[in-house]
């Protein structure tokens, strides 16, 4: 896997994943659209900063082991100006907590991580539903 | 990710499914070939019907957040007459029960959905343990 | 465990669940308010009845091995007219997706449907997030 | 939680296992029936010994962290010859592969295996689905 | 389930936990004891504080679904500072990320947040492995 | 998929995996490196063997669903010697616990297998953390 074809195929899951939040949205289904609300509201600042609750997002995402949750996070957390060294310490609390069943998913999640701080790859502008 | 790629893609794996299917059976161990059978046996008609099991196999493959097992079911629930409008209302079920965390599978979810639709993903024939 | 304790336990966990949710509900966050009412939202009869709606929130509550939750979705599913027969079948595809690892829940589930069946545990009157 | 009350605890335990593993296994459904056949038929010795089995089933139920399972193959492994510090290289693999929320039942795994080692608790006799 | 007796189950499990963990580290399982310090190790203050690794350690365990590791670190983030309004925010997304499923698991936690507000459990006072 | 594309697969995965390891271990995170150490260090042979651990990280790997984990002890198990007729016994275990959720994974658990006894993917030389 080159730098290029790894910055690829991320622009295609970013497009993917917009394209298909646009087609649920669209749908006439009044609780899968007010969980998609509440899923943006739940990281909205409030007592606890943006930055804290996308750290929170991304520990959830990797002991629950879902590759594109954790990107979405980890862009995010970037975004929210969340330093590498942060970023392994929060990993290395989703990995003692959740074990070595998280390796495969670390291992994606840097990564990504390394595409996005050589810009090979665009984080998401908005928020869609990690 | 045109249609075409998709639907390839969806050809694909159907063959593989099957071809190890059928490995996996020939192979002499009594305890896996009794669960293959098993598992078929759960989901035939008695005293709920076939398109009420078949709902049931979508919702917990979902909030399992197996890929695999959900295209099966969408497509057996397919087959078997449910509707868009209430594949959705089991999603949005699968949905509140299992988090966002279940949102990628969601999305992949509607995406097989809309192939099968389209008619551009053949659907499995015969019951081969999603 | 004699059935009059059985019965009494199932008191007790009813009303700590009730205070507890009027705890909750009480606090000032939005994000979980508006969860709790999606949660609601989510069995309402629609394209899909309650009692299919019920079914799936049992499945799915069997294969991610939550006690508290099978139990309200039994009591759930027996209101919404649900038999024992059926019940069993659903019991059956939660035990085939989900694996033996769900047979300890298998019994306790059984245990409180018995309980129902017998008229010594009342029935939660009301949907309060299982 | 003394010694004595433990032991009581252990023994209310497998007197509910038994009774409502008949309750189950009563009803007539046929597909949860052959499931728990299929469940005692795994741990018969084939190419691997009975030891080694109860030993997969032993780590599988930690890292999936259901205590009953746990508890019921720690007494199968005691039966099976597994000794104590086997025992406790197992609960490493279980710990290392599934993290510290292991760490409660691992707790509870070791408080039953003393409990075991000390003649306060009776190991079940017969198979009867962990 | 009077207030006397919560406190004195909380005693109970803190009690039951500090034996335990001595009973598992005092065994010659390196493995075992080198990931009880490693879990220590992990939520000491580095480039992210003490505090925001208590409340993704408490997350972790929400959306993961363990009694006795939400309790542990609600009590830790207690000890940090963490207030209740943040606590619910922490809750919030651990419920919106996991899914109703952590329902269950949240009223506890509010239970046991409630009686450490009140001063009738002890938070315990040292870190010994959630 | 014919055999090369696959083996090519197999290879282009096990380089990742040790470009990725590297990069992990090259981090200044002391948890993250201690953690992989102690998962080298649980598969050692002491009171249980090499082979017997590898079996249990198999087993671990199948039930929680992780396909790299997977592909990981399936060659460690071919390395320690495991025939295939094994490695089934240990895959019925794994599917029983486990459900049918697991069956797409032993699919491609038993692709993968297939693929190491006809000699057409390599196994990893040095354990690289599955």
């Amino acid at each position: 896997m080159s730098g290029g074809d790894e910055a690829e195929r991320v622009r295609a899951f970013t497009a993917f994943r917009k394209r298909m939040n646009e087609r649920i949205l669209a749908e006439p289904n009044q609780v899968v659209r007010r969980f998609f609300a509440l899923d943006t509201q739940a990281y909205q600042p409030g007592a606890l900063d943006a930055r804290t609750k996308e750290l929170l997002g991304l520990v959830a995402s990797l002991v629950l082991r879902c590759d594109d949750c954790i990107a979405y996070h980890v862009a995010q957390c970037r975004e929210a100006g969340v330093g590498r060294d942060e970023m392994f310490e929060a990993f290395s609390v989703g990995l003692v907590v959740g074990g070595s069943i998280v390796i495969p998913h670390l291992r994606r999640a840097v990564d990504f991580l390394d595409q996005l701080e050589q810009g090979e790859a665009a984080s998401p502008a908005v928020h869609d539903h990690g």
